[in-house]
């Protein structure tokens, strides 16, 4: 890997300084005074160094740099620092493709995996800890239904020529290692022993027991797993829980997108909503004194049946007003009436649903028996408590993975989420 | 293009010569005497320029040169010479999997798109010119099931890592043109009006039309194509008709992968089971005094049912014997039951299976209401008759596309074509 690591050195919050004021991509947003500035080091996230860079004059931006291993886990394993050029890659092209939910990319440097992009001013947060802070956000169904409708229908066979998508699929093939940290940690490590799962233990090791016993379960999986690797059906974001987004009241923005490749729709749209999810299932370990939280669940679940139902107008709507365009998907001059074209809109939207049911619910189990867990959850003090919660969370995602086809539409969903809450 | 075909000079029957002379890897085939050398050119395909040269002491070979455009449609509709590349690494990918069924490849010129590989001495002749004269091959089932399961087992996650995959599939990606033109021919163009389709005027006109205006063959045909331009399930031939396979009575082999890319299965052996298909329906325009032909249409229906049963078979075998190895889509860890393993086989050949009837009968429709046809209905001279073996093989293949997920096995399969093929 020597080779690979030409050109690169691991910036600290000093260095970073000297780098900025030889980088006229960056130092042209601070200013004449660069030696008044403020540069706070602020990655909470599990693979790599953020810095959040103000000058005096109040301009700003962020420096991300992705080292050659994981952050969280030590330099024992390794992650090659190239996500950073895919990162780089996914933000200008989604970002090109929906600026108003997209941080601006000022400069990539590949060598030394160092992105420099707008800073999300205060008062955005993380998504997650709004959720678990029992914050509403009445536009994010809007946005994030715009961002996924504009992102994978722009990326896709709908609206490209598979001229232009085998040369996006061929570069993406290089984010690989990223893929393949996926495929270990949603597809495989939950459903077999291996050391670094955990779980609120002992409430629920006969839970992820029966996850790893479970056969129904884990045909389905394999499914999911092969959709994963081998359909490239657009460029998706490819961590697309609630902590890739940040928020205001009025503002949401999709980042880290270092995940991104070719892949099932259904895996960003299913992460999205799997996220949420699990966010209602945690609110019973934040309820308190005068917060019962029921009218905040209720906000959810309501977030959850916009955020589909936007989605597939939006992405129709998109498909309609592009369906004589270069898309080879569906040409125009074979479904070529507004009758046959429902149905195949209908047929699609249906397959996308599914997939979307499926690996949601994926992604809620490894949160629960795998080795990332999400603070919603971790956030509860009482194991007990939090038990229960992750409990009913499991059971739902396994009923949704499992029974996934017999929904044809979001409300229904609902409903069987509310069941399970209630017992 | 001008730098595409930098180092590209069209040879003929002289300048090979001259080629030969100067090119260790084939002269070395040839012996001394290199003067005395006998050159033919045989291309009887669509692509190339194919020639079959023999020296005084019997040492051969085969020179396959790809030019820039398609051979049978001349100048007007350019192809890049590039799929001379790809030819050559799926020959020796495949040829190294499956020796016994590919030939050898002797040498590879880039820019020159030539191919110099093993001559397949007479009594070699192309599978359908055999199938047409109402020759038995005994040995076809045995050799095609060895052939498919070997090259599509390996090349697929059941036996690769997903480093491996990802590598091999961003490199067959450059293969795209190769890929569009069996996207339009296939997918597209048998479903809508275009110039160049053609089937058995007058007779056929309406059947033609049925087909265009078939909205559930059609939806049927759009997620087929999804399939065909999404999923990277193995490397596959891309092109697996009766025409790419020569035989001799002991002998099977498979030819002219120029097509191939990482795809699905189920389009190979959906490309051979399909055109037996259209093999045994055109059997009624061949029989003659003294041959009714009928004992020769079950020896296809037999071959039919063993490939396919043999397919199954070997596969899963490779699939037992490697399931402790570095495939990633069914690791032993998770799928660790013999139970499970089975389920997990079952699933998993049954889908294998749904895939190849489905691209099968999509082969079949264009094959006779599309661009291309076959020699198999071609050689009939009486149009009426040759219109009553088509309709006969399209209802079949519209029967298949639509209703194929209600088969669960290949015995079925038969029957319908029988009671088809009594109408």
């Amino acid at each position: 890997m020597a080779a690979a690591n030409e050109g690169f050195r691991a910036l600290d919050e000093k260095s970073l300084v000297e780098y900025i004021k030889s980088t006229p991509a960056l130092s042209s947003h601070l200013g004449e005074h660069l030696d008044g500035l403020t540069v706070k080091e602020v990655g909470d996230g599990n693979l790599n160094f953020v810095y959040i860079v103000v000058a005096p004059n109040g301009g700003s931006f962020v420096i991300k740099q992705a080292l050659p291993y994981i952050r969280c886990v030590g330099e024992s394993w390794s992650m090659t620092k190239e996500r950073a050029y895919f990162e780089s890659l996914a933000l200008r092209q989604h970002g090109s493709l929906c600026p108003d939910h997209v941080p601006e990319v000022y400069h990539f440097d590949r060598p030394m995996s160092l992105i420099g992009m707008q800073y999300l001013k205060p008062p955005h947060i993380i998504l997650r800890k709004g959720l678990i802070a029992g914050v509403e956000y009445p536009l994010l169904a809007v946005h994030m239904s715009t961002y996924m409708a504009r992102t994978l229908f722009f990326t896709s066979l709908l609206y490209r020529s598979t001229l232009e998508h085998k040369r996006e699929v061929a570069e993406f093939c290089g984010n690989v290692e990223l893929c393949r940290l996926t495929e270990q940690v949603v597809f495989s490590d939950p459903y077999r022993v291996v050391e670094h799962n955990r779980w609120t233990s002992p409430y629920l090791d006969k839970d992820a027991e029966a996850v790893r016993g479970d056969n129904d379960l884990k045909l389905e999986v394999a499914g999911l797993k092969s959709m994963f690797c081998e359909r490239a059906q657009a460029l998706i974001h490819g961590d697309l829980h609630t902590g890739s987004v940040m928020v205001t009241a009025d503002s949401t923005q999709v980042i880290d997108p270092e995940f991104a490749f070719y892949g099932p729709m259904g895996f960003d749209i299913g992460a999205f909503l799997g996220n949420l999810i699990l966010a209602f299932f945690s609110q019973d370990g934040h309820a308190g004194q005068g917060n019962d939280r029921e009218s905040y669940k209720q906000w959810i679940l309501k977030t959850i049946v916009e955020t589909w139902n936007l989605f597939q107008d939006k992405f129709i709507s998109l498909w309609n007003e592009h369906k004589d365009g270069n898309g080879e998907a569906y040409l125009l001059s074979i479904y070529n009436t507004p009758e046959l074209q429902v149905l195949a809109q209908k047929k699609y939207m249906n397959d996308l649903f599914h997939d979307a049911l499926g690996f949601g619910a994926a992604k809620m189990i490894r949160r629960i028996v795998g080795i990332a867990h999400v603070e919603d959850f971790e956030a509860i003090p009482d194991a007990s408590k939090r038990a229960d919660c992750e409990r009913r969370a499991l059971n739902c995602a396994k009923m949704l993975l499992k029974e996934r086809r017999r929904f044809q539409a979001i409300d229904p969903i609902i409903s069987a989420i509310k069941e399970i809450a209630s017992t």
